[in-house]
């Protein structure tokens, strides 16, 4: 193996990393290491497609996943944003995928989904929210159920705190499924933060135990993909979460006491979004309303 | 294996994918089948750590990657950005690594590069760019030249067009790196686009030349993380670009009559970005240009 340091290409600017750590012209006939397969900062599987998406106005992310080894190539969005619903259905169509369910982990407050214009867009899609949003949708998820798209499956994990019905979905705790495992966990874990409890029947005391009882129980290894990011953060991890995540270090009452005194503006969205989401992204037209 | 699909649990909305999707309730004893490692979306090692970071005002990705295999856990970056150093220094921290290189695809125009100031943030940083870019760094990098973190390298390949010095960055081609490969295009390539080339030793004809012979001659498994993407894409592949870039299924005449017919407005940051990125992002203070 030729290897020249940089103390070889740049005499006068000797690496202080001779050894671990160099650029060189050439390395012929390098070392056949057999690889493993493990990742810190993402997750590998033969059938799964992912993508993450993001909607810079509300910086939230929509996540793409289908199963390719499958002939139909099923696929589901999770948190899907209405006005990148074109963008999303493109890439579907350009993927050669068939989407099948349009997921929310919760009734958003800050952007109006994307669900409702999919279903309108896309004949067959179902509209997927937990039973206890109180939301409309085509299907209704409780704890313990689990997504398929093809042989992935998504667990359903119920996290309220943010909102009453928020859910957490995980990709399949078995080997046929991405290694490490992936938590989409809307607005109840975010990185290095948490959703607010103070509207949408909020609680601190329930997220704090969603997200302790439900998520801090998975593999340290499992990637956190939230809704949103507002610093530009893509992943995380459980594990990173617990030690960095300066919420998750708290007890209880800390915690608590943390969430309640935010003092966060009202979202300038709500009055918006939450009516629209609530009934799929679509609002009932005032002439359907008349005939109802 | 227990499965209740949706035909079970909404029974008024049967799910038009009863066998390859559905929603059950549980599933006891899951078929094992051996897990394979490959994957169209992410990259996977036992020793890579790689994190995507978003800079939102010049929608710039910020790529970390380190190998955590080593006692030291080396790191470098590509193309950070001056107003989110302390964001990634803040992470790199956390993370326990050690930063050794700060890297740029090419002299940007539309932000600040950040390795001037990790440089006075952290001593030791070397910054790195390509000799052809003109801009003074640490270290150069050429055609062919390697650059290791630890056992994890990235392999440089120039691709000029959008500016004389483009380098696009490979990890390496050996079963001990990450599977699939990935390649850090800087403006080269972006997902269904590619960087100008009216201004900076841009050149159409040599854009052309470096994405067909440097960048399409990558298996298409290949993943690609540009410098940009205004649309909220987060990566795409070779495969993908090769088929779905409008700019890359013309022939080099119908690319160069795109490309010279832009009509871009100028760069809104150019004249503060270059100057200071041809020399590493601190510009030389009237106190020091005096004493020279």
């Amino acid at each position: 193996m030729l290897r020249f340091h940089f103390t070889a290409l740049f005499a006068s600017k000797a690496s202080p990393y001779p050894l671990s750590v160099s650029v060189s012209r050439a390395i012929r006939n390098p070392t056949r290491v057999r690889s493993q397969m493990a990742s810190f900062s993402s997750s590998s599987s033969s059938k799964l497609l992912f993508r993450q998406l993001f909607e810079k106005e509300s910086s939230t992310y929509t996540y793409l996943l289908a199963d390719t080894s499958h002939p139909d190539k099923p696929a589901l969005l999770i948190d899907p944003v209405d006005r990148t619903v074109d963008r999303d259905l493109s890439l579907i169509e350009q993927l050669g995928l068939k989407l099948v369910y349009a997921m929310n982990t919760h009734v958003h407050a800050d952007h109006v989904t994307g669900t409702g214009l999919i279903k309108s867009k896309v004949p067959g899609v179902k509209s997927v929210i937990s039973k206890a949003s109180g939301a409309t949708a085509d299907l209704y998820v409780e704890p313990g159920d689990k997504v398929h798209v093809g042989d992935l499956f998504l667990e359903v994990r119920a996290t309220p705190g943010h909102t009453k019905g928020c859910v957490t979905y995980v990709t399949g705790d078995a080997p046929d499924q991405p290694q490490p495992r992936m938590a989409f966990t809307g607005d109840t874990l975010l990185i290095r933060g948490c959703g607010r409890t103070d509207f949408q029947g909020g609680s601190s005391e329930q997220l704090y135990k969603s997200i302790h009882t439900q998520i801090c129980t998975l593999p340290k290894s499992t990637l956190i993909y939230p809704a949103h990011d507002y610093r530009g953060f893509t992943v995380s991890t459980v594990g990173e979460e617990m030690q960095h995540n300066p919420r998750l270090s708290k007890d209880e009452e800390a915690f608590k006491n943390i969430m309640e005194n935010l003092n966060l503006p009202y979202p300038k969205m709500i009055d918006i979004a939450m009516p629209a989401n609530m009934v799929c992204g679509i609002q009932t037209s005032p002439k359907q309303a008349e005939s109802l």
